[in-house]
């Protein structure tokens, strides 16, 4: 046995043995049964005392890694693990984690991207939010030297409370707000308190895949329920409540990621109602209700609805307002809401003040409204280019739905066609959108993806949707063409 | 049955029969077996059509909740569930949730508070972070438009890799950090990829009551190990691991919280050989090692002897910074790193930018040294000024720790003395201090506590202190002489 020694190490040259030999039966090299080299053999070898090694062997014999049998030898006592050694860090990987599914991908940046769904700088009220910003460090600087508290800024709860009520119709306390570091952290919250091994949640198929992730890396078993043109089908949920008794449904009504699609007034309240009778909550996830692009705002939250505590409501400004300051809040109430505070608790402590106070100033003055009125506007001018690029150069193979709001289309191929070799292809002519199958929890379709339209500047949303369509039909065409 | 319909609801009259029924069931009042009223008679009884509580008994039905024999009447089905409504809220209570504990109290505010581990205001550069943050936005005022990378801003991630190099001597790449809002959520992090049902986490006893709810509701079992003088006790830790084979150690080597106490240099060795021996990681908190009140720096990390990603390096600067900022950083080493990345895309998708970059100015700036070295000063003469009026006040039954740095003293009474209801009784008296139990996982030693001498203005600091002290004797003292 060959032992690389040193006796400039921080660790003694016993110790250098002991860890050297645990390695080698940790990573197999060493497998059980097998009989060390005798002690003397490896003091010559090594060229270091009798004593320091069979102080080794003594200190791998305690903790019950090698075994001593009188007048034969030194044998290795426990059985080898399964991964071999590679490198030192190797050891990590024979480490069961419990991250079964997680859509974090260092996705390679691209000249057009339509995969993240996020807002292009220019529609962002950011310097007037840094000019908010700056006078209120002026005026108390305190707030960077104050914890906030758990549960979030007092004010600026107030702030959401009033905007809820005043915007969205919702009749909320302050006290029934829980202030989060973005809405997906709401979820997370929720997820961590209520889900675990084999509970059964609801997703609309296609969903949102960092709630995939949520869910499953909670050990949750996600059913995910076909929609139609009003949004998730209520024969397909009455069947599923009944059958597989869920604990929650989570659902992005309006203007739903990736789809794009709103639940009529009446599915929602069926879907309420199914929630009811079956003891369900409800996960609302409204990240962008006022990105309508009718005339008149889409139907009322579900939450408008509830006077049970069904429903746990989450709104997150990140994403049309500022990305980099991140403020989300769950609207819960009832006795699950000490829950949630424990759950966020436990997983930071409470949402920095800073980025609170930096949301302030804009939910409380008229410039919110200007602001959604212009980013109305300007995506409903998006997703017209978007819509007439594809329907000019698709056939009727290719479907798409024509979102009424928000930030994405669903374009849908022939079920032949793979959205992932679709996607290889694109990225190697500087081009991305989200495969959709990251949208399915377990046997995925494959033939859909999601473009969105906001991220992009405007000329290069035209340019970037006429290299889509161009690469799209390419690689449809030369698949027909190779006999796929 | 007495229901109460309204025609005006968004629901149908029908919708509201079922809701009404279903709640009492679920909530027992109305029990499996038993007979529901008949149709004719509930629509006499709440004056409205018989086809109308017809088709409400029906969906019941449909739903599996009640059951119609023929010739009979309809029955309900289910077996009742365990908790009794109060109100329309009460039906949360009935669904298990996963937070088995949470150290989440709102504790109520006393003049004199030894119970937040927090920093004075007037201990912290607020107003310098402050002018810098203005600063950068004026210049930048994009970052507010920019979602943050999952893993953190390279230009602050580069900032604490330089800081780790120069001033803790940790030889780490930009690349090998994930920023995390707040050390806390970096524990939380870990705990979430690594710790699962029935995994074994070793701590100290007493230990940081935030990590054991961490891990606790995470479903492990947290073996917490008695310190010395050195920290962690190596012989005790040594049979644990040959026994229970761990997953982690979670430590706070220097300056432990809550008791102060730093581990020797061997020690610290010892515990990575364990380590090592038995295949575990380690959790190294470094919350505030460089707040020590000695001539010297307390012993190097842990992780500075580390060569094979067994250490998960935690740090943040939030106490000792800026509390309304929190940004915190996980230092991790191998392919484990990759899932870490996984959790904190799961659970917020990244720290925000905004808070990055407002301690970006302070951290590769000069004024970071001389803050710590005043910091360090005034900390010492706190801890002074503690010390001093605890041996002048309390008899040879009474002891503590003397930290030779960061927040924190523990202090023990006699076993039979409760600190719960010393707790209680100074609250009564407008002070406060953290409970000792709380920071023990499942058998908790009830005689101890931990106080704060950072968070008080230093006149209040001695006030307080003289006022605590009378309040134990007289506690004590009064519990003698009750007989207790």
């Amino acid at each position: 046995m060959k032992l690389v020694l040193s006796r400039k190490s921080h660790n003694s040259l016993s110790d250098q043995i002991v860890q050297q030999i645990a390695g080698r039966i940790q990573s197999s090299m060493l497998t059980g049964g097998e009989k060390l080299p005798s002690i003397r053999q490896l003091s010559v070898d090594a060229g270091i005392s009798f004593l320091t090694v069979h102080k080794a062997y003594k200190k791998l014999e305690q903790a019950g890694m090698v075994k001593s049998i009188q007048g034969k030898g030194v044998y290795v006592e426990r059985p080898a693990q399964k991964e071999a050694a590679e490198n030192s860090f190797d050891w990590q990987l024979s480490i069961p984690a419990y991250l079964t599914r997680s859509s974090f991908h260092s996705r390679p940046k691209t000249t057009y991207s339509f995969d993240y769904s996020a807002m292009h700088s220019g529609l962002l009220p950011t310097i007037y939010l840094a000019d908010q910003l700056t006078e209120m460090l002026k005026a108390e600087p305190a707030i960077l030297g104050t914890y906030g508290d758990v549960q979030g800024d007092a004010l600026t709860r107030e702030a959401f409370s009033t905007y809820f009520q005043k915007q969205l119709g919702l009749s909320s306390a302050a006290d029934d707000l829980i202030m989060t570091t973005g809405l997906h952290q709401g979820i997370e919250l929720i997820a961590k308190t209520l889900i675990g091994p084999g509970d059964v949640v609801i997703t609309e198929a296609p969903t949102y895949p960092g709630v995939l992730d949520i869910l499953m890396n909670r050990g949750a078993q996600v059913i995910p329920i076909a929609m139609d043109e009003e949004g998730m089908r209520a024969d397909l949920l009455a069947q599923v409540a009944k059958t597989y008794h869920p604990k929650a449904i989570y659902m992005n009504p309006t203007f739903q990621n990736p789809t794009g699609r709103s639940m009529s007034e009446r599915r929602r309240k069926e879907v309420l109602y199914q929630a009811q009778l079956h003891g369900m909550f409800i996960i609302e996830d409204d990240s962008w209700s006022e990105l309508y692009f009718d005339e008149k705002p889409p139907p009322k939250s579900i939450k408008a609805f509830d006077d049970e505590g069904r429903i746990l409501f989450l709104k997150g400004f990140s994403k049309a307002l500022a990305p980099g300051i991140r403020v989300g809040t769950i609207f819960a109430e009832g006795p699950f809401k000490k829950l949630l505070l424990s759950a966020k608790a436990s997983s930071d402590l409470g949402t920095p003040l800073l980025t609170q106070r930096a949301v302030l100033p804009f939910l409380t003055s008229d410039r919110m409204m200007q602001h959604f009125a212009k980013l109305r506007f300007a995506l409903e001018l998006r997703r017209d280019k978007a819509i007439s690029i594809l329907s000019a150069s698709f056939d009727s193979s290719v479907s798409w739905t024509v979102p009424e709001g928000g930030l994405n289309i669903w374009v849908t191929f022939p079920e032949s066609v793979s959205t992932v070799e679709l996607y290889e292809y694109c990225l190697r002519h500087d081009l991305s959108f989200l495969p959709g199958h990251v949208c399915y929890p377990y046997e995925p379709a494959s033939h859909h993806l999601r473009l969105t339209y906001s991220l992009l500047s405007e000329r290069d949303l035209e340019q970037g949707l006429h290299a889509f369509v161009s690469l799209a039909n390419d690689f449809i065409n030369n698949r027909l063409e190779s006999g796929c």
